[in-house]
């Protein structure tokens, strides 16, 4: 048998031996039964050493591609080969995701989910990756993170809750997860098996809307008054729901569910065997008054599922929120996931936990709360100025997000390609409506987490013109 | 009305008198309809000034307790009070997850999933947690993380599949996720509108089975025979399968799939409309021969999803892990979770593209590698020395974890108890079978990724004791 090694080449001769030998099997040139050369006899007119054939051949054996038999030495096994391994596949390149194409660079965005950087911790935030991977080294193994969240940020989360919020929450509730939707995505998982009904307002956010139609549950609108949430169409709805609810910030109207309505709900979801999903997402970031208590603190029945993220109050990039699940439910939560890990890293719950714990997560909301109020009222005098009464602003006070509607004839779509032909990024409410046609006509999303506030009104008067221009 | 208010405690003024009201509001003292003092009149009063009383009543509307009119001041809206807010709701400590109960503690665990922190290169993976604070702080805006993963990363695990697998991908086939049951559920979820048939090895890694179980998959278990999975059963299949495997270092048994068998495999696939799910989770880890390549370099015609993960090579409660998905299957992917936004943190997935970048991911393969396989040595020495031909140890040669088959009558509970009674954990393969009665009798799993190698012996001798003493 021919056998050309390179003994200038840096591949060992061994892996040499191994790919020649797999070539001709797979080539076809060495068939089914065929015998490899004996390796005292390979080793010696090679000139190498027995043990470097047989490391190759020990290789060919691993993958099932020779036998070696008592007697016999060493034979091809019978490899089917309809399939010839190719290396003239063509791995063209195509672009990671389908860019938008756009003709003009966007040059100002009103996006609402981003975070500006200058406001981040990065010196707290630091310290405590600090004391989270110290704290790691000093461990003997490492494990998969517990379940349902590190102890020690479930402890904090919890405590935080309950001072802030006024949830009533131990420890033992709180799972901690990847973000918003994988919080949806447990409570999908949870309910799996139950009647797997699900209403929500209308308009909410769609990021929640799409996970439960993906998991198949019967999908109920139900319409958002200018006090949140409309309870007639609620109280007309078969037993054994799920609710979903933005009531302190809802959105993306903005608007607060009044006292009235929240007490109204949990004594429905009580009397018919329901569950409230409460979305707590930015109620830190509140202006006008002090943050509005959470729905959950008033009920007293255990039936509101809290939710709520630190991507708006910290970081988006950062992917972890949490559920603090009523006692009554931890048994569901436990059936479905006893046999999974956490999928939150050690490294950013431990970090967290001791950011909470450290008081420079509080600190740091206040810090944000200012910020973005400024913010918001630089946009506010900015529109007023420019759109005087030729458009309505609504959901100010809170978050980082107004609704404009314009007094003109022009669609969302119009509004935004307007927009975005001058480099300007507005956003639609469209998606975040069940049915779009029930979209208010002329109405855009503005937020203000990036926008920069120094030529603010420059970047509206252009907008009020690429507007007005017919 | 009386409303007391004490000046010298922490509590501004202006949440005192928003207590006191929504108290009297709750308790019924205040009813619907009923008015509030007006601002001027409470401030004279309480001798303080008339915008911290107009500021408490600001959240009271905010929050629906009262409404203010134009001339008829401050009035009390209509609250449902069958639900009275109590504060005597028992949170009674419970415990956080319910321990095991032991009576004796565990001196040695003979864990397989978890892994040796002294191994774990702190100094380098520091500098690429620092490299991506670093980088993450130069930017101004912090957005969610790229859906499918940031490219840096996806980047390089692309090249290093290439280079050390020889998986034929590039960067935009490659999805990040949080872990190999996320990425599972990833799959699950894309195929979740067609015929929903999975396939698996039984045995096989539970933790996978329990994903498709739970996304109400149609369950077939293929026997692992001497050299993996059987291929009669699979000939027989419905088309549209998914078919998972470990062809590298079959979990739990330890085989290889020789390449015979993933030649059949891949042509059924083609044939049947099916796609193969490589699971390549520990395959760096081989210490007999060189590691095996992937099945999915075999694969010309797109019908492998190949999966990896960080759990095993780099540390289990980092959460990261990926999928390479044949091109073919890039729109069903794009069409499910088009809506969602990526679930990895930014700051783990910028770092491990620096760490692998660097060169620092492959050296610590290597270095890795030596670690487990003296380990490996050792435990397989020290069996050898302390059990001799009364038990049959399979599965080595790689990975984290052997199997031991005793000849006794022991069953896997027993023998799993009595060592517990001593203070040592070893592990069943029980749960990994489709069917518990399928499972080998006296069988143990024996991890050494965390076990110390010095008192190895002792540790076995006091094992084949406890096992041996009727």
């Amino acid at each position: 048998m021919l056998i050309y090694i390179d003994k200038d080449t840096k591949a060992p001769i061994y892996e040499q031996i191994y790919t020649i030998l797999r070539q001709k099997i797979l080539s076809g040139s060495l068939k089914f039964a065929d015998k490899l050369p004996a390796t005292r006899k390979l080793a010696t007119e090679l000139s190498i050493g027995r043990n470097t054939v047989d490391r190759a051949y020990q290789q060919l054996i691993a993958e099932g591609y020779v036998t070696s038999k008592v007697g016999s030495g060493f034979t091809v096994n019978k490899i089917p080969i309809e399939f010839a391994v190719s290396d003239q596949v063509d791995f063209s390149a195509h672009s990671l995701e389908k860019a938008q194409s756009q003709s003009v660079s966007i040059r100002y965005d009103f996006a609402h989910g981003a975070t500006d950087n200058s406001i981040f911790p990065y010196k707290q935030w630091r310290k405590s990756i600090n004391y989270a991977l110290n704290l790691m080294e000093s461990y003997s193994c490492i494990h998969y993170p517990s379940r349902q969240g590190e102890a020690s940020l479930r402890q904090n989360i919890s405590s935080y809750l309950q001072r802030s919020r006024g949830v009533r929450c131990n420890a033992s509730q709180v799972i901690i997860t990847c973000g918003h939707q994988h919080s949806m995505e447990v409570i999908a998982n949870m309910f799996e098996h139950s009647s797997k009904r699900f209403a929500m307002e209308d308009p909410g956010y769609d990021g929640v809307r799409i996970v439960f139609q993906n998991h198949n549950y019967q999908l109920t609108p139900i319409p958002v008054e200018k006090d949140g949430v409309s309870i007639e169409p609620i109280k007309i709805l078969n037993t054994d729901h799920l609710l979903y609810l933005t009531p302190s910030h809802q959105f993306p109207t903005g608007v607060i569910l009044p006292i009235a309505k929240r007490r109204k709900l949990i004594h429905w979801a009580f009397n018919t065997n329901s569950y409230l999903i409460e979305d707590d997402y930015d109620s830190e970031l509140r202006y006008d008054t002090n943050p509005i208590p959470s729905l959950q603190s008033l009920d007293i029945h255990g039936r509101t599922i809290y939710t709520g993220t630190f991507s708006k109050s910290l970081s988006p990039s950062m992917r972890v929120a949490y559920i603090v699940l009523p006692d009554s439910l931890m048994d569901t939560y436990r059936r479905y996931y006893h046999r999974y890990n956490s999928q939150v890293s050690a490294l950013h719950q431990i970090a967290l936990a001791d950011f909470i714990a450290s008081g420079n997560y509080e600190k740091h909301i206040n810090r944000l709360r200012i910020f973005y109020r400024k913010r918001q009222n630089a946009l506010l005098t900015a529109l007023r100025e420019v759109f005087g009464n030729t458009a309505f602003i609504s959901g100010e006070g809170a978050g980082k997000h107004i609704l404009l509607t314009l007094k003109n004839s022009l669609s969302q779509d119009d509004l935004i390609k307007r927009a975005e032909n001058i480099g300007i990024r507005v956003y639609s409410t469209k998606e975040h409506y069940m049915n779009p046609i029930d979209c208010p006509h002329s109405q855009i999303l503005l937020g203000f987490s990036i926008i920069p506030t120094h030529d603010l009104k420059l970047v509206l008067e252009e907008l009020h013109h690429a507007w007005n221009n017919d």
